[in-house]
């Protein structure tokens, strides 16, 4: 974290892509991991019949995955967003990246969990706990990179206060269905549909330079 | 989904450089995950006729992992392909290109299963079914870029037809199947084999700019 | 396979950097994958005592691991040395690289057969028929690129010929051990580390361009 | 591991760029697979009670994640940090970083072996002594690109040096801890918590080029 100016020069670039590239690769790895929790056992002498009701069992498994594959998805947009934004680095932004990653590769775990113990209230409010968390780290990186000028010069402000208040919903949706769970587990996961709600919403104020 | 001009800028090299490299990331986790579904059981004090024998039962699982590799090996050629010509982007084409790599990394699943229950016409069905929609996801992406105007300027027409006629073979031989399957599982599955006739018979139309 | 000039343009440079990338994620997860073959069971109550059995019942599949990953990254430094000099494609490179990578990410599943059955005659001459055939495809891939004349021009022939005949060692020494292995496992195995001796003495003709 | 000085050119930048590629890619799955040595068993019929005494059952293997992720990432940070001044590279710097890469992707094993039996002093040992390797690994890496001149021309010697210590810094911690080990296990996994603090105290010398 020092803030050698020597820091921010050509060498910025190849090693901010580096930066991007290895959590490019991290995220894919984890949406792709996701659908290891997925598996039909293998019964002998199987017919259609029995084919079908294990494919039914799957139901909320498979229910688990496509929803953490879409969160993942949404954040992945979202980082690559951020840093078309962000342009210098320091050791702080690298850390606090890595930190962001650490719960990105908990989601299949977490995935996994709530796949099994769908009907669980504490399953339901770790599952949202997990990805609470994940969100406040990526809004973090993005509060930080501000901070600490790292983003692009002359990036109008308005654009800064709605992507931070922008990553702040999905967070703030998933911390108020953990109260929710243990009242209602279905009601606490219907409410995570909200995100995609209020991503909707919060889309591209007048026009705005979101594109993601 | 803007249409704001100025996302069509500068950056857009690097932003869609960075779809296309977590697009291959995905792929290339996807293709590689297919063998994880070939196991050969440990078995104590086997000898050569019981291992002989493990390889034996391993067949109908090594054949859906090796179609299941030449079906994501074509598509990852058609994507390389597709995105030599588009070079701008939005959010929409990036949404589209996230719903096909959510088909994608399900192909390693819906291979292990067509491996285990290869008899089945539910799961051969099933099969066909996934891959008929990862199929239409790729096209869909195609025609969104080109009537986006994302692809590049001064693309011959019948190239761009060309590539819609093309990327809409397998995903209809995946269709066709499915009904056959119920019919008779050995001829829908051999009737997969029709996307490598297609694709051969599809190949370079007046010799044009397709390489791939 | 076009043999229109438009194709080995300006795109050339990036659609082989995605080909050349696609290859590097395949590899880099296939070597990883390697370790998913070894796993310690958990046993609960368990000393040191027996804690150390179990390291050493994992001896075999150590070996086989150690051994997949040295192979699989000779592999990747042969192909990192190829593509320094292939400046052109076309798509029949592309499909020789993808029967190339074919055969990589079944290695994770040769390895870990190895190391389950390396007492028999017949998982010794699998693992290596598979290694045989695998750089068969890349010396493959080398004499297309040369044929095609998509290496970079004014490459000395010697550089060519030497890297062919090179690239031939590996698969004749696992071609010859098949046979071996049905007389004595342990000398076809052995026969395996000739590799080393030879891409040892097969190094640097005259001080050439071989840094890999 | 030839010297000839052809080697050091134009085509320096991009093939190095594939090595630190690959790197990344290896480093990436080997963090995200960590997580896959974490496993909730599925129990019919549970309810947050058992579900809960499941997570607790579940706390020291995810102690060994979070610390393995934790010094996977360090890793990553100084690999970054490295080849931030490594401009040039021959054979032998590609192999040493295989042989980096061969330790690295054993770490998600040695974390699955100490999560399942984090109380025997064997496998604590076995831990560190891996991880130890992997950091020696690491330093062999940049003392070869130093002596070799790989590195990037003007680079002050303190620099070097600095780096070459603190290299050395967690290794040595590791190697320590071995012989503790089996005198207390709980003390020997508690000294490696000593590799944040050294690596704080050893940040950034007179505010020096250390970033990450």
């Amino acid at each position: 974290m020092t803030t050698d100016p020597a820091e921010h020069t050509e060498n910025d670039a190849l090693a901010l892509e580096r930066v991007v590239f290895f959590s490019d690769a991290v995220i894919a790895i984890a949406i792709t991991l996701l659908v290891i929790g997925l598996v039909v056992p293998s019964i002998a002498h199987a017919n259609d019949a029995t084919f079908i009701q294990l494919l039914t069992d799957l139901a909320p498994r498979y229910l688990a995955f496509a929803f953490s594959f879409a969160v993942i998805a949404l954040y992945w947009l979202a980082h690559h967003r951020m840093f078309r934004y962000i342009v210098h680095w320091d050791g702080g932004l690298l850390r606090l990246n890595l930190v962001f990653l650490f719960f990105v590769v908990q989601i299949p775990l977490l995935s996994s969990i709530l796949g099994s113990y769908a009907n669980l209230a504490s399953a339901t409010a770790l599952y949202a706990f997990g990805l609470c968390i994940m969100g406040l780290s990526s809004s973090g990186l993005w509060i930080y990179a501000v901070r600490r000028k790292l983003v692009r010069q002359g990036i109008d402000p308005s654009v800064v206060r709605f992507f931070t208040y922008r990553s702040l919903a999905a967070p703030a949706i998933f911390a108020i269905s953990i109260p929710i769970a243990f009242v209602s587990v279905s009601l606490a996961q219907l409410s995570w549909l909200a995100i995609t709600v209020v991503t909707a919403i919060f889309h591209s104020p007048r026009g705005a330079a979101d594109s993601g």
